[in-house]
């Protein structure tokens, strides 16, 4: 940490935030300068709360140094995660493909939706139990009525499903039918379904909050990997910003700035990071451009006729269409994502 | 709802569009244009889900008219709502004050703020429990010890008792020994535990998502009321922008907002919307003077010391002086205040 | 400046980045830490340009210390600046108001409001003479007619004239006929207009452009003030954000946070900072309580044909009911502004 | 556009605005809905101002519908555009290159650079001559004399010059000396060059503003094009939000979204949508694979002693190899831009 006195510090100021720096057991660097004096502070084993500097006399600014995580970073573990879902892997070689309707609502679309999936080669099942929607006017999700078109569909697809956890009690439901947790945009920082999915032997699939910094995102990460749990998989859907042509900026940049950080494997969302079905493609196509290890795509057999977010799912022949090209553009980054294999 | 057809739209687009729109039960208006058709709907009972005619040959776009929220407006009760706890109030003629430390830290912190709180006169305390903490190793509140201290501070000033539930099992604790409860930004859109509440006989202070639209914090005080819960208070508290000279942007214009659509009170604070205590008094005025209903205003007696938002806490002498400035602002309101009350 | 090195930085790498800031002429501070070391810099005259170390091998982060501005700071001028327009200031114990159409549309629009503007005790008549509009299919203001225009009321009412400059030809016109002369929000970063307007004898109302951060808007002004005009005052106007219910987010905190920072007054517009009528009395109370030296209001004798901007004018009975309430809180806040003047 | 009346608005209230619709020459279609009565308007040739509507008694809402731009729109040129410079071209089936380093420091680094930019293929090079910089108190570019050395690498690599004009004067000198006007972020809404830039016989490259929509973003293009000239490239440099990870954020949805509405072409700049090295490669790809035509890439012998924007500048050797891969990753994409070609 670093605090930096007003220019108009006193002698006596300087001196009395030097002092508090030692009585808390920390060293003080006192740095003066042309026109003012900075302290840096060592001797912290993690990050120092500098709030309480900020309103003594004559600091002018208190700046944070040392980064508040921990578990998620290369410093901890130098190797990139691969998370292993049965025989499937997210975050190694292999391109993980997790699509699916936005919410189960019938055998029939179930069925029709997963033989697609299972067609195009993805190995993951995704699809809504017990939907949060904005409006409590609107469709909820079938509940537990989908559990049982979900284990039909493990079973005769052999696809993994991947579900949202809204509260704590769903965890548990996931534990025994499903193979990996989702916790949602709106969900990123309740912290007791954080703990208690931290506390699960499946992976966590951890989408960032609408309005996530990236660090407060890696720190939901930790929740979850301070509980044990340490196969979280970060996955980019859109943030809120002024712009009004899609439903959120998905911000792709978050990418390559988690690799420099971070061991975990990130996937892109652009069906919820777009929410107009014709810019998916596109947007899916640039999220394996930039590195992701993988995709969440929403498909609907009949998309006209969904119950929610039917705007940005995609038909089955739209989705086989995508499935060819992301394929296609991840091969030219072969030799590339070899490198940074070795590297490892 | 308005459908907007393309200019290239043929004349069989726009029929197959006024078919679905009839399918479905509804009635469609046509309207040609110089350059192009738009088709209007009625006979809807609630809003419609126009994303099912997004992507249908020849719409340009699909415009939404209906609402989606129906027990907040003052439609449906032109009556402003004034919320009754024992016997002080928030949204009536009385200014509410909520004050106290952002955690409960101990009996001799907790007790030397409450004192604080009551000498100016405010009838609400507000103290955490268990604190919503963006990082796993931060102070996360001290839990079920904070409620003895609680109980007392309420039975030794008289003062109703605010508090944050993190999850479900925390509202069955504050409705033992609490009067208030406070759902925090980060769970506004928690849809399990705003049902929770509004199964509740306490009133619920929702406080309004950090990316929150008008509309999204409108629906989630929905969500409560829906259960039977119509004892809502929303709290303004800042939103997160690309602005860094605070730790978030207070955006004041929500309280005219909200007064032109809902009848439910609204309260503003200003120390999460300022993140700094040499700004929660200039924002606090201001929040009164753009037409609040109260304020709720961190106050810690050694604020250098505080476990959590040190940097935003008042002393009891900088929040008494506060209190002072707030009420002179209030009092040259007053006429128009009276005008609101007589047309209600 | 403070270079945070990886914490598996050789030392090797750390090594090599001290001596290029020897190389450089500055003074290296290397202070090794727990887990990784930190270098501050010291030596500089002004903001050392720290880009240069962000790639070199090893680094980590690069933090800024030094802040760019030097002109608008407290430490350069303690006094707060009083900016005098003739008889009337901006900045000192008078409010300022400055009223008036956004646009001069005819000679019987412009004085009808002028009327009211003298009329409220104001001092200063703004109205746009060129417009810049975001689309060039509607109307532009009508130019060289809206001098003559002006000139008159400037003789007949004795108001100061405020209008905006959108290119250096209109800043040798406002110097002819005009005031005060405004840069637009956006143009607070047309580098060329900054400069011709600091080298201007009138004062300069400097709005804050929509996505301005605190330092961009007050570097802006440091543009202005470099080439020797001091007397600017600033004006927050709203930003950009997600929020759809006004038409900028009116970020009030702007003025205590430059209050804290520099001498120069400033003012606030709720007018384009709210966008709608019925929001600019509520926002225009809330920029007095918060502390702002004045206000920016459109008038216009009859909103609803007004050729741009009509939503948000206020009638000149809404427009005078407005003056009284602003002054009404202005009075409770004397004594605090008495205690800001005696410090000065 | 569409006038949603209040619920409670009168039948009186509702004929009123159906009196003022036909009085300026218009049709109103009333549609009585369950709940309140919504008013489509045609008749108008362009948009309406809506605006004028707002505030009449018994008004909810007013929904504008046609949009306000016209000639940037597919509805007037089906075909997509293509740029001529020369024999090079822009929104063609080439991939279109621009790169260079942020501004012309000397004539040892512009060659250095240029070398490297041919080498790769490319067909543009860029060049700041005169800098538009947030602080009055950093390096402005050298002006007169960097043309000389533009001069000369025109003639010596055949390159064609992409320069930014800050000021009207600016483009004078471009037309002399360079190939395309660049018009910056900064100056995206200064109307008087984008009517100068309109009149001048090259093509012009529009960078969108920090924080521009996307209809404003068009509608500056819109004042270029009222002028006559046509040859105008759209390019996506980021946004400003919340985010701190990167400079900006790139809005890549921006292609596909300006692809469905206008015939203009579009590139992407991921040097100052990231404003990191490390993340430029990443992106650059992202760019190519959501559909744009081209890139604008930072490249300078030396980052880490530029004068300007030495954190985002690639070296030479970074430079080609992200060349080779985009051209991987458009290859891949052929099939898919012939079919766009054939359908046009």
């Amino acid at each position: 940490m670093l605090i930096v006195m007003k220019s108009s510090a006193t002698a006596h100021e300087t001196d009395a935030v030097v002092d508090i720096i030692e009585t808390i057991g920390l060293r003080p660097h006192p740095m003066p300068g042309a026109t003012r004096t900075a302290i840096g502070i060592t001797g912290n084993e993690g990050p120092v709360d500098g709030q309480r500097f900020e309103n003594l006399p004559g600091v002018a600014e208190v700046i944070r140094v040392t980064k508040p995580y921990k578990l998620i970073t290369l410093d901890l573990r130098p190797d990139k995660t691969i998370v292993r879902v049965g025989d499937a892997t997210i975050g190694g070689s292999e391109l993980a493909i997790i699509a699916g309707p936005c919410a189960i609502e019938s055998r029939v679309q179930a069925f029709a939706v997963a033989e697609a999936v299972q067609r195009s080669g993805a190995r993951f099942f995704r699809g809504g139990v017990w939907k949060p929607r904005t409006s409590p006017y609107t469709f909820q999700g079938l509940g537990d009525k989908a559990w049982e078109i979900m284990r039909e569909i493990r079973d005769a697809f052999g696809l993994k499903i991947v579900t949202e956890a809204v509260d704590e009690s769903h965890v548990d439901l996931i534990e025994k039918h499903g193979d990996v947790i989702q916790i949602g945009a709106r969900n990123m920082q309740n912290f007791s379904l954080l703990k208690r999915a931290g506390r699960s032997k499946l992976p966590v699939l951890l989408k960032r909050g609408m309005a996530a910094t990236l660090e407060e995102w890696l720190l939901a990460a930790e929740y979850i990997m301070a509980e044990g749990n340490y196969n979280v998989i970060l996955c980019e859907r859109g943030v809120r910003t002024f712009a009004q042509h899609t439903r959120n900026t998905l911000d792709l940049a978050a990418v390559p700035a988690i690799r420099r950080i971070s061991h975990l494997p990130v996937i892109v969302d652009p069906s919820h990071g777009t929410g107009t079905a014709y810019m998916v493609t596109p947007l899916a196509r640039a999220g394996i451009a930039v590195g992701a290890d993988g995709l969440m795509i929403e498909v609907h057999n009949r998309p006209e006729l969904a119950l929610s977010d039917s705007a940005q799912a995609l038909t089955p022949a739209e989705y086989a269409q995508l499935i060819e090209e992301v394929h296609a553009i991840r091969s030219t980054m072969a030799p590339m994502q070899k490198q940074v294999v070795s590297t490892n």
